[in-house]
């Protein structure tokens, strides 16, 4: 493999503890081809067959499903050094459950199952961090699932909020996820999370330190799960 | 290990692959407390932490998540045999989901993250069925996520059944989920579920053979989703 593409590959965090000499020797008896797509195009669509881990080397990928009266939504984007739909190459329904489309010009590694599970008796790091990113991901469903039980962008905080909170009597906790994501398992725009987390520090329930956020008024943001 | 406690957990499909002897050499050095619970209890609660990987022995728990105004909603049934959130253990937030309630008695192993990082060392089988898992959860969460948008029950197995045949030209696909999966992937009880696939087959839409459907009306199929 090309050393280029082997250093691109080295700045995904699950082959983080490779070097490059080791990596190169460990994929040379696959095939492992590389796709280039320019900008604004359907790489890949819904159902599309996975029999290869993707690894997006470079660009930014944008995930769709087609909602009803043919509407597309955005479920996720995919930045450079990231894997594609990891867990789903080793479901029993292996087809891709969104469309890729890509944001930016891409660079897209196939390397095939056989290689992954090589991979993962090769390096105890690349199978722990093959298994953390697919368990980030059922934790991030299911948490999507959770939050949809709630309506509006002030509910939906608040019930991500006292979820983290839990049976623990905390006042600072720390946000998981980043507010693009946060915004993804909400299923809002950014800007209109960004301006309801304001509001919230405005009413003095919260204050917003980066990723961590103090609970001023547990009991009102208990309240605001029941608000219209 | 008791040699009893190894036989129960040869029958999860995990460990297919192992013999007795080998199994419990292999587990010597761990400690795997059991626990044992009788029916109608909470054994878990939402946000406890997973360190260990749970099997259920024997038994069927109940996944449950706390709704609004405190309703308890039903997200899955466990039986026994098979592993309990085997995804969570491996996410960066490793807190459970959900909450588990005894249906009935039931017997829970606990192998620690260690042993099973040894075990995905010692058997391809076991790492591959583990990463399967994972991945089939991640399938399940996605299209329960896909199929929120319908609101009834013939618009979730009209949507259903459409992802299924996808871009192919098939006439007959296979379900990939027992009935009893379906509904809760739909949130649907189980009977509803059935009787609304009557009703499709009495339309003339549907004919279903086991976990085999035969669409005789694609047309009016694709129809139903837009409908009230």
């Amino acid at each position: 493999m090309n050393a280029l593409i082997i250093q691109k590959l080295l700045k995904c965090s699950l082959f983080r503890d490779f070097d490059s000499v080791e990596l190169t020797k460990l994929l040379a008896d696959y095939n492992t081809p590389l796709q280039i797509h320019s900008v604004d195009h359907l790489i890949m669509q819904r159902g599309d067959i996975l029999d290869s881990l993707l690894i997006l080397l470079t660009g930014r990928l944008q995930a769709q499903i087609q909602g009803l009266n043919g509407k597309t939504l955005r479920v996720e984007v995919l930045k450079d050094a990231s894997p594609i739909a990891s867990g789903i190459l080793f479901s029993h329904d292996n087809r891709l459950p969104v469309s890729l489309y890509s944001e930016t010009d891409v660079e897209i590694l196939s390397i095939p199952k056989a290689a992954v599970l090589k991979l993962c008796h090769s390096s105890q790091s690349f199978m722990n961090g093959y298994f953390t990113d697919m368990g980030d991901k059922i934790s991030l469903l299911a948490e999507k699932i959770r939050l949809y039980q709630f309506n509006t962008i002030r509910q939906k905080i608040s019930g991500y909020l006292l979820g983290l909170i839990g049976a623990r009597n905390l006042t600072t906790v720390k946000l998981l996820h980043s507010k693009e994501v946060l915004a993804e398992i909400m299923g809002v725009a950014r800007p209109s999370l960004s301006r309801e987390f304001s509001k919230l520090v405005q009413e003095g329930i919260l204050e917003v330190n980066g990723k961590n956020v103090i609970i001023l008024d547990c009991s009102r943001l208990q309240e605001l799960l029941f608000e219209d």
